[in-house]
């Protein structure tokens, strides 16, 4: 269906909604149409949710999170502990570590990981910056949360020869054994991580 | 992901666009944080189409398709053949028979089929208009253009039995082999109706 519409403005509409990843012209008609058929009150929240969000956030001069205020509410929060960074790939991930309701510490957004593929080297995200706070003192450990693939692989080294000249624990997340997970299903080299860092069991029933 | 974002701008864009049918809160969330990575003028530019649309596009009175006047252009068009209605079951469906570029008639848009189990009825659908239109004179052939499927085929026969009194060809689209597809993957009822219906093979070769 690549012809027009006779509607311009559908046209429009049309257009601009297959701009967005994943949808392509044939789901954004049926997204307007859909629309089409809902209240007007229902296409102006929408509309206007979309440009109120994009006018009204910007990023933490911190830690790179998404932000209403110059400084993101983690960042600004006195009860979080300041000495933990939590480093992550993207703002999804820190909306992930928040619900598990388990992470107390502070965040630092990369923006990507380290791929040559792709044309990502360490300038293009947000290490500089990382490394800034971490010689500005106060920091006692880093954690490394980047997803257990080769291009996380490769960052979480190139940070951690990064911190190396000063006085900070670089940490990884536990690879292992996803919990509910049978053990015929994970993979073998999972099984081998998770058998060299195996834990002591009577630690696991403290919780 | 239930929890509410830290961000009440991104939880709300995020409520608006999972709102769309077929779009849940990952997707919308993926969807907003695209937006966010993106250009200020992207996100007012899909925001302000929507809204614009919503509020520019209303029904053809006459024909009920999506138009930016009281009457559409395919019915304001004087050009094309005012004797000839396809009726078709909603507004995409005017768009797809318009891009065949085959047909020089007007249309009527029902608005649905009649489905008992959906609780879709003929009051519920433009077919009440659909008879006016008829009853007022002028037309001489009516295309029942709707969908090969149960409910396709009741509403076809309801709108026959109500045009019944009028003075008017009823016509249905040709069901039969798709062109392209082999005989093997043609279902049997399909070839059926195309063995009964089969046209002279010096008529194919005309065109």
């Amino acid at each position: 269906m690549t012809q027009e519409f006779e509607s311009s403005l559908l046209e429009s509409a049309v257009s601009e909604i297959s701009r967005l990843p994943g949808i392509g012209r044939k789901t954004a008609l049926r997204l307007a149409l859909h629309l089409l058929r809902e209240d007007v009150a229902t296409s102006v929240a929408l509309g206007e949710a979309i440009i109120n969000m994009r006018k009204g956030i910007r990023y933490c001069s911190v830690c790179h999170n998404i932000s209403q205020t110059d400084i993101c509410p983690v960042c600004a929060d006195t009860r979080r502990d300041p000495s933990t960074i939590c480093v992550v790939e993207n703002v999804k991930d820190v909306l992930i570590f928040e619900n598990t309701g388990s992470y107390n510490g502070r965040y630092h957004v990369l923006g990507g990981v380290i791929s040559p593929i792709d044309g990502i080297g360490p300038d293009k995200l947000q290490i500089d910056s990382l490394i800034m706070r971490v010689a500005t003192g106060g920091i006692s450990e880093v954690i490394l949360a980047l997803g257990a693939t080769m291009e996380g692989d490769t960052t979480d080294y190139y940070i951690y020869k990064r911190l190396e000249p000063y006085n900070v624990r670089v940490t990884q997340l536990a690879r292992g054994v996803s919990v509910g997970n049978e053990i015929e299903y994970t993979d073998e080299i999972t099984l081998g991580r998770s058998l060299q860092n195996r834990t002591l069991f009577s630690d696991s029933i403290k919780d």
